[in-house]
């Protein structure tokens, strides 16, 4: 039996360790997608207790305890914080089988050098020593950063944004991890939101441009795209239901447009041209100003309706949608083709059946440009752990392009998880230690470091870096 | 090698067999789900010969046999029981990776005491052997139930059910195994079935209310769900194509009634319109009444025209569908939030590839009002084997909470299916063995035994006793 | 740590090395389904080189390619055979987890008896090497299939074709492989196509019947059917996005078919119901003849327009549909019953998601008249790997009949892609030894060979000649 969670934790071979602690751990982290706030970093934020840090707006944990069955005062209410950690670490104890107890620990020994388990029974000896630990310096958010060797971080930005946070990390000499703000228009899509309206006067504003049309949007849009990347920017992100197309006129999209803005409803039609529209026009503005577009789908968001006008969004109730034909996917990408419009494009789906879909898509558009042109995005959200990267991973490899991965993002509000980059290189070398232990690929150190080191850091700084 | 189906059976490592001999197997069965004939269990029937145990109403069975080319005269035809004996001990030995294969032999092994493989060779000699011992009074129906360790079964009854013979077995105090009767009142919901006014009338019937309206019909359905109550039925289920949500108003539901009544025809969204209204009814009333809902779906039933001419239903002619859109479904159970009336419920999909999304959406309604208020339904019917209960456990743990998981159910019509929990356990326990002795979980023999003997056992009984 | 593809290459047990060596691998081969060219065997071609065997025609190996960033030049530009060779050697040896990695090194052990990895570095040796021993008798086209020990070969045709090059190479007494005709009418049945009506033009002068209706086609049909069958076809093929099923009265059918041949636009109705029609009578035929009816469905061709234009089809830009009804299907299928008119079928998808609604479907069609009567066919395409056959396997002995399989095709358009089977072959013998291994099965070799022995080559050749 081995150990629980020693050195060796997910690595089951000797190719794996030696993978893994040779090549893989030292290298630094490009964190290229995730949803830590930037003001955090600026401020350069301190903890006053773990349950701040942990509990404070990290759904996945919520989740775990209104499965336990704890109330809901000891997740999102007004129990104190130290009643909080007690529960949750009633919970997690529980939690065989989830990347979330994994997650915990790995945090409790990388940050905190605790190596126990926590339970009901440890809460209080973790909860001081972590409270304690978090008075250190190298335990600010900056810190936090810099000990987990960071490089970049993305983060993920309204086209409305002052970007200000960025700029002051920027201009602040005392810290050079790049912090790097990602286009995500999703509000001037989503064209059937009650906020559409106020949400382009709003865009009118920052852009200097009056909006009276589609035309004039993607002017706006242009205008602060070029903002953007006056602060960085080379990256996009999208939040869609599914990967559509429906194709219609400029005149039509003016048209659906302009009864928008007149506060007239649209029909389904109208809605998905509009947002065909929309997605066009930004990748084929991303191609010319050399960015990268990532799309997210298969998600359905804010599902509980009571939890919902109580708590807000982001809060644990959205799940997986499986409704994502593939043939729209497809039609999409291959419209962009016809001008050699399509630019670098990553792609993921919240539906781990989604796997195979993907991967063959994306190799429809590999345009020998650069290496994996269209990227197959690492296992998000509710697939990210062990069976859903080695799923990822493995659908990569069948039907991709393994080498070339960009591989891993934390995708994360916390400061704490970039320890999910060591949990996926652990899997990663893993992996590829089982097929060469196999005899199925050759047990060559050059070639499989050079592997696991591109998988790891190279392939996502030569992918953001040579637009 | 490992011995064939010995002792430790499943069961590939140290962790494994001693969770499962020391902790797992001891416990009693709570078999919540299933489709067995009370009447059979009041009568204490007994059986002539295997043939009438295992291949009178086995559908499982009779599909493994034509696909091994038997003529049907050798499955449901007037070959003898002897013949027919052959023929599936002829084709159960070919059954490799078959769960089939698995629960023939643990039969054989468990109530039978024979450690040998069943073939055309053997069969003559299990003929006479299982003969033999279907002679001992420990071979009746309530000896097989008792030496089986059940501690509860709940059958599956429609509402016009007079539940006769669960009265009479609860009478009966020689028999101290309860049998509790499920509610399934499908035959009410599916409006567009040729039989629908002829069940109406019976129902009206049954519950002595006059139904003339949709309100008439959710009447007399209180009524005899109370009367349904009285017997210590507190599990309804629904057999659905999919979770659908199409609501609409009252008077429109009202309608649509009166047009079905009067023998008009209906289109697909009134079908769907009144089946919404159907549930949501349903599941308001079951909150009402602390009953837990079963959700089956993903089933296309009788697909063999010819076959179900000559056989009928429930012979083997059913296959999975794959159209079972996330979002109704989360929508559904979503507008059962809104005033609070969303019932313990538990989902089941007979399409493998709904794992994650049943354990997503299942993680939007979790209350903290109880342990997983929400359950993620045991793999079902075709997913009912190794590879099944793997996945389905695996994306518990990953997306859910697998600790507080109410575990297996027979959901069979025979009286020899009892193994299938051990089965069940002895897969639940080799899961567990593997994770924590790849140091993934820690080898805390006492929280390890809990999580066991919970999901073996003592979840259901909290589940179904605590409402 | 095993070596690197040795000769218990995918083999991890003792039992599997058994079954392997002592049964499965001198088994002949029966290649039911590829896309090699007749003409090349009649003639009995020879290559110049190893670029022109390899990279002639495979777009599994040019997808890889633009992967890995090269350029279309040395892809199916021109640049010299040598330069390709280097770019696919430099890109394959990156290529972990790829099925193509795997050919690449069976075809060149097998085939060329190089041991090494092909990689940039060895190129120049392994290109010498390879096209010094082309020049060897036995490397011509029939050379190849007759050292892969192939017994028979059906290839794709469609009605039109004339099928000379089969007459001559069964005319031909120094040939003793079968190489058979497999009748593919998808021309007949894409009626939206643009090349319909010269298509029916064509197809009425072969058959030397006027089609002025769907009668005429379908008689048009039988009469190159009954051509085909002369020259030994009695396996069917069709190429569907999904297996679809709505009806129409023959009315309906003849208006589309004179709408259709007017020049009108067919609205998507008209479409279905007409491939509906087309679908049925071709089945009914099969049943009729004795012949079998592969249908593949869940691909989607020609994705992308720009290299669709240069390129045109079979060029790597094709992906997964996943949209299939498995309704659909199982309804199409079963109006077949209904005068009993279903032929023996084969069902593939190229959705790996597909395997246990495939499985599920097929047994509902299982009429005991042979051995799975309906076979879920082999992994197929993007699904042509381990993963893929494991999990097609894994879920036919969950929900079908394993041992009655009918196992691997080729699909290919090369002469080299025979170890394919042998590949098939290790999988299955793998997985077969791990269940033996582990208990799950009995270790009785007699029974074990006949199951290997019989997906191997026994049970296609029973399955493809009692009709």
């Amino acid at each position: 039996m081995k150990k629980f969670m020693d050195e060796n934790f997910m690595l089951h071979n000797e190719t794996a360790v030696r993978l893994f602690h040779d090549y893989s751990k030292k290298l630094p982290i490009i964190d290229y997608h995730c949803h830590i706030n930037p003001e955090e970093i600026a401020k350069d934020l301190r903890f006053e207790n773990i349950t701040r840090v942990w509990l404070g707006g990290d759904h996945y944990k919520w989740r775990l305890m209104r499965c336990a069955g704890v109330n809901e005062k000891y997740i999102t209410g007004d129990a104190s914080d130290r009643e909080k950690f007690q529960k949750y670490a009633e919970t997690i104890c529980q939690c065989i089988g989830s990347p979330v107890f994994h997650w915990t620990h790995l945090e409790l020994q990388r940050y905190f050098g605790y190596h126990g388990v926590l339970s009901g029974d440890t809460a209080q000896e973790v909860w001081e020593l972590c409270n304690e630990k978090l008075k250190e310096a190298a335990m600010s958010v900056r810190g936090l950063i810099k000990q987990s060797n960071v490089e970049l971080i993305c983060t993920t930005d309204d086209p409305i944004d002052s970007l200000e946070w960025h700029k002051a990390i920027a201009e602040d000499k005392t810290f050079d991890v790049k912090v790097l703000p990602a286009w995500r228009p999703d509000k001037a899509m989503n064209i059937e939101s009650p906020e559409f309206c106020d949400y382009i006067a709003k865009l009118s504003e920052k852009s200097n441009i009056e909006i009276k049309s589609f035309e004039d949007l993607k002017a706006a849009a242009i205008n602060r795209m070029n903002f953007f990347a006056t602060m960085g920017c080379n990256v996009s992100d999208h939040a869609l239901e599914y990967v559509d197309y429906l194709p219609a006129s400029n005149e039509t999209i003016e048209q659906i447009f302009s009864k928008r803005v007149k506060g007239e409803t649209l029909t389904e039609t109208e809605i998905r041209n509009y947002k065909t529209a929309f997605m066009l026009f930004s990748a084929v503005q991303y191609h010319k100003m050399g960015w990268l577009m990532q799309l997210h789908y298969g998600c359905k968001r804010n599902n509980n309706p009571l939890m919902f006008e109580r708590l807000g969004p982001d809060t644990g109730f959205d799940c997986i949608s499986n409704f994502a034909p593939a043939s729209l996917m497809a039609d999409f990408l291959g419209a962009l083709t016809k001008d050699d419009t399509l630019p670098k494009t990553i792609i993921y789906s919240l539906n781990p059946n989604d796997n195979a879909v993907i991967d063959t898509i994306a190799g429809c558009f590999q345009d020998g440009s650069c290496v994996n042109k269209i990227q197959h995005g690492s296992a998000w959200w509710f697939n990210d752990h062990n069976t859903g990267m080695c799923e990822q991973l493995i659908s990569l490899g069948n039907d991709g392009f393994l080498a070339g991965f960009i591989g891993m993002l934390t995708d994360s509000r916390s400061f704490l998880s970039y320890p999910r980059h060591e949990y996926f290189r652990r899997i990663l070398c893993n992996l590829i230690g089982e097929w060469v232990e196999k005899g199925e690929y050759p047990a060559d150190m050059k070639r499989l470091s050079k592997i696991v080191e591109d998988v790891s850091y190279y392939n996502v700084k030569e992918y953001l870096t040579n637009n």
